[in-house]
């Protein structure tokens, strides 16, 4: 199969992902959705809204305001545009436009109201298969990328060979690559993770320190180890799929220690800036969820993830008193100082 | 035995913990060495130079200028000086002094010149035994102890009945207390996590940024893990202690996401006032290891404690990039970017 790049979105995300493949000289097809966007970036090389500092070279990307040309024209695509807009943005393409292509996920959370992965969502409505889907993880600032700060990306798939060559197009001075064969852990983990920084939050709006601040967050590593452990051990995966050994590190469960688990929840966690952080920070002053969303004029991620991991988690029965009571404060009105005494008790 | 508590030091950590004590209304024999500081705190109920906001009831403290005296006098003896004191303030004590007494050690690091921890000198000194020597660790700022913060302290020893009798006098509503019986390996987390801070500060003197911070933090905690997995396989304990099924958790590991390995881990790479992580700042910088160590006029923990671990592993054999690339900065004249380059090559 042909190896054009398709990339969906053109958000910083988007944009960081694409000055990547654009650095290696890599021909990249563009969706940007606003025509005005596409005459500035290429008659200014830059991108107006986002990573304006970042340079395109004109020649090395083919921008277009239709979606569909860009799916049909690519043979990976590279779909990075919030998942609140995933079905607006292509739910009006067919199977036919996906039919044999692969697709790389760099979506954060979950799609809204199924609060589903956006594979599961790919599946049901283009019968993608899993074996054809990959996700692109890891702690990463896109603004670090734009500045060349060396980050680390984790390319994972079933498919472990494609895996390694889509990763192969991503590494460059200050991008390391890594592949991994847990499409389904990783995605969680990235959906746990913002659970945890909400709690961070609501942690630091109830005054904890430092001290419980660093105990917290080594046990939220611990929770979600159990909870991916769990969840591998129960096979609970759309088309059946079951989790082989990985064939780089032998090892049926994957390292939780590796940067695509622990560093992403770490970098999430610590950094003061993040949404779920400052929502969780307002809930635990005591705003209500209704109008610290109000205040923020957005919906946390960690929130609905709050919700989609506690449904999840009645079949994978994991010991998850921080994600769960997280889950309880954002959606049972329990009140948060009452929550994190229950916290305190488990954490060891 | 009775349990008559007597504390060796009057610095900060010393003072955090006289005030949890002194806060349950424990009787404590305490050794403050300089007299003008005895009285200061005996007419004004504050350390004059420590946690000068903690208040102390005087009817609960006993000073003394004479550490014999405080330590025939008392049962558990905390012990919680600077590591580089620990021989002029002990050393011409006698083994028929700590006849038996039990030892806490709330010593931070390795004694001097031999780069053993606290255990073996009180062993080769006055032949104490393991038995009856514990350590209190964890995530835990002075500071925040002072403030009431919640904070979390882990009791460790062999003798997993004593440590909890003694967790419980420090058991109160700001202090949740943890017992583990990884006595050995707790001790050397405390160490290896201070050579992690330090990389954090070279890295950060480097240059890197959070994505890179937030990976070498993820791979330090698993190369902790695994290096105490190995040195607990290998029973390199001094009196041949092995290791046992902890009694509370049924492990024969312990888990290392627990707070005293991971959150302490954590709090000390994550804080931008370390010792450890300015000094390594400075060495990222350019500056050499002894114009560093004049420009701080002290020794940061992580230096001498890089070339422990580096001799200790040298028969452990644990795979140390990280650890051992600290070590090459700081003894062996490598280039910090060049020994960077070689973490960056390994880790996941």
């Amino acid at each position: 199969m042909g190896q054009t790049f398709g990339i969906i979105g053109s958000g910083s995300w988007a944009t960081a992902l694409t000055k990547i493949l654009t650095d290696k000289k890599q021909v990249v097809n563009w969706w940007v959705r606003n025509e005005n966007h596409i005459r500035h970036i290429a008659e200014r090389r830059h991108n107006p809204s986002y990573l304006s500092s970042v340079n395109f070279d004109p020649a090395t990307i083919r921008m277009s305001p239709d979606v569909q040309t860009v799916v049909r024209e690519s043979d990976i695509i590279v779909i990075a545009i919030p998942s609140s807009f995933i079905d607006q943005s292509i739910g009006h393409l067919t199977a036919a436009d996906w039919e044999g292509k692969r697709v790389v996920s760099a979506v954060k959370g979950l799609l809204p109201d199924q609060d589903i992965l956006l594979n599961y969502y790919l599946h049901q409505k283009f019968n993608l298969p899993l074996e054809n889907y990959f996700a692109v993880l890891g702690p990463c600032h896109a603004e670090e990328v734009a500045a060349e700060k060396l980050s680390y990306l984790t390319f994972s798939g079933t498919d472990i060979t494609m895996a390694s060559t889509i990763a192969s197009h991503f590494t460059i001075d200050y991008i390391n690559t890594i592949v991994n064969h847990d499409i389904l852990g990783v995605q969680y983990a990235a959906v746990l993770k913002n659970i945890y920084a909400l709690g961070a939050g609501i942690a630091h709006g109830l005054e904890y320190g430092d001290n419980f601040l660093s105990v917290y967050i080594a046990n939220a590593a611990d929770e979600m180890a159990e909870f991916l452990r769990s969840f591998g051990a129960e096979h609970i995966v759309v088309g059946e799929h079951e989790r082989e050994e990985d064939p780089f590190t032998h090892r049926k469960t994957p390292n939780y220690a590796a940067s695509v688990y622990l560093g992403d929840l770490l970098v999430t966690c610590y950094s003061p800036y993040s949404r779920n952080r400052t929502f969780g920070n307002m809930i635990g002053k005591g705003y209500s969820v209704r109008t610290a969303q109000l205040e923020m004029n957005m919906v946390a991620e960690g929130y609905n993830a709050a919700k989609c991991i506690f449904n999840i988690n009645k079949s994978v029965k994991a010991s998850m008193t921080l994600a769960e009571t997280v889950y309880q404060i954002l959606w049972e009105g329990v009140n948060p100082a009452i929550g994190f005494k229950k916290i305190e008790q488990v954490m060891i």
